[in-house]
């Protein structure tokens, strides 16, 4: 049982409760090992949800204050940093390289993915986060043409290279891992922002494209996929449709 | 003796020889702690350095490939992504704290410093890595009133509130780490890229202004800082001054 109010849970997951965003890569792993874990955000206020259990989380000054959701809370434990999260959870729930070079490499690859999902969020956003996207459009659409031309191919062909060399099953180590997950939730990601420059470059991502299509149909994410608690990609999150946006040669 | 070509040293670091940029807040400690280390692309070509260097350490592909520099070296490990470095390295030559939750807070913290050194970069850069700033002057002058309005107070903000909460002389736990070297370059930084907006902050950021004072003047960093191993700030570096982008209002 997953995401329940009233039952004493280790994990519990703090994010905006409208997009998939950042959050969503600490809940594949938490849905892929069939963890339970409460994602506050997205119970009810009467319940302790909504936005005020993230600023509640955000204004404590009860050891380390966290700089942003999302924020994972197990016990008196509070880590923020979606890829510290993973790292330090991985090894407890399962999906982590066994060896303490394996868990490097995973949270290196982890980080890099972090820099990408920062500059594809700044497409759409190169000015301000605090202004609209409409107020930022003539400089979206000038950075957008770059992201397509140079940024995408250099990142993707980046990870398409890590799977070729690591045997082109998985991301890092021999067996699958957190970072797989990750991977696919990018080009799950880039399909729905960019579909006509992701299209124009899978033909030159086959351990990608491959790998996309193996965690989707992976039996211990069906149940997800298909529930209310997979949210989907929305012109709110780090990947957003506009059309003008995509391949606009 | 650190720097030198041609002893055995275990720890070779690989980054762009022209801009401390992020290879720094790794070569600070290194230093603070004094580690013997090869600066690798700052020898000349001939003993092995240079861009060539830089080249030959991303084109491998034995084990996990970095995207980008700084890389880490030791034996055959290498590690990208300078919040890794730091995290991996400080247990074993000090300036860290000794428990797990606090390597957890020192790296979650240094995440967050990372986070901001990428929104500092693109100020000069808002649309493409690819371009110079004279080809973005109007973007960045439109970034840069919103980072310096909004951004710059809000992650200064917090800085300065970590060290209030942790009782104002350190960044985590109840001794010096390598966190605290990387508010000093942060803070170096800003002043020499924004020393107006920066100056016009100082008064809300007591513990932070203290603390970069303190580490200008720590004893095991004065012969660095005296030393042409220190690269003074440029404009080819995250931090880089233009009047026009500092505090324009």
């Amino acid at each position: 049982m997953r995401s329940m109010a009233n039952t004493d849970v280790p994990y519990e997951l703090y994010y905006w409760p409208e997009i998939p965003g950042r959050g969503e890569f600490v809940r594949l792993l938490l849905e892929a090992t069939g963890t339970p874990y409460r994602d506050v955000a997205r119970l009810p206020e009467a319940q302790g949800g909504g936005y005020p259990a993230i600023k509640r989380v955000l204004a404590s000054d009860d050891g380390l204050p966290p700089f942003a959701a999302p924020v994972l809370k197990h016990g008196d434990l509070r880590i923020a940093q979606s890829a510290l999260i993973l790292h330090w959870l991985a090894p407890r729930v399962g999906l982590c390289p066994p060896d303490e070079r394996g868990r490097l490499a995973a949270h290196q690859l982890q980080l890099t993915i972090t820099d990408f999902l920062a500059e594809a969020h700044d497409v759409h956003h190169p000015i301000a986060v605090s202004l609209y996207y409409e107020d930022q459009k003539p400089e979206s659409a000038r950075r957008a043409r770059c992201f397509v031309a140079e940024r995408l191919p250099k990142f993707l062909g980046y990870f398409e290279r890590v799977l070729r060399v690591n045997g082109g099953q998985h991301a890092v180590g021999a067996g699958p891992s957190y970072v797989d997950l990750s991977l696919f939730q990018v080009m799950a990601g880039l399909a729905y922002a960019f579909p006509r420059a992701t299209g124009k470059l899978r033909p030159t991502l086959p351990h990608l494209t491959a790998l996309h299509d193996r965690i989707a149909a992976l039996p211990a994410l069906a149940a997800y996929f298909a529930s209310p608690r997979r949210l989907p990609f929305n012109q709110e999150g780090v990947f957003r449709h506009y059309p003008e946006l995509d391949d606009a040669e």
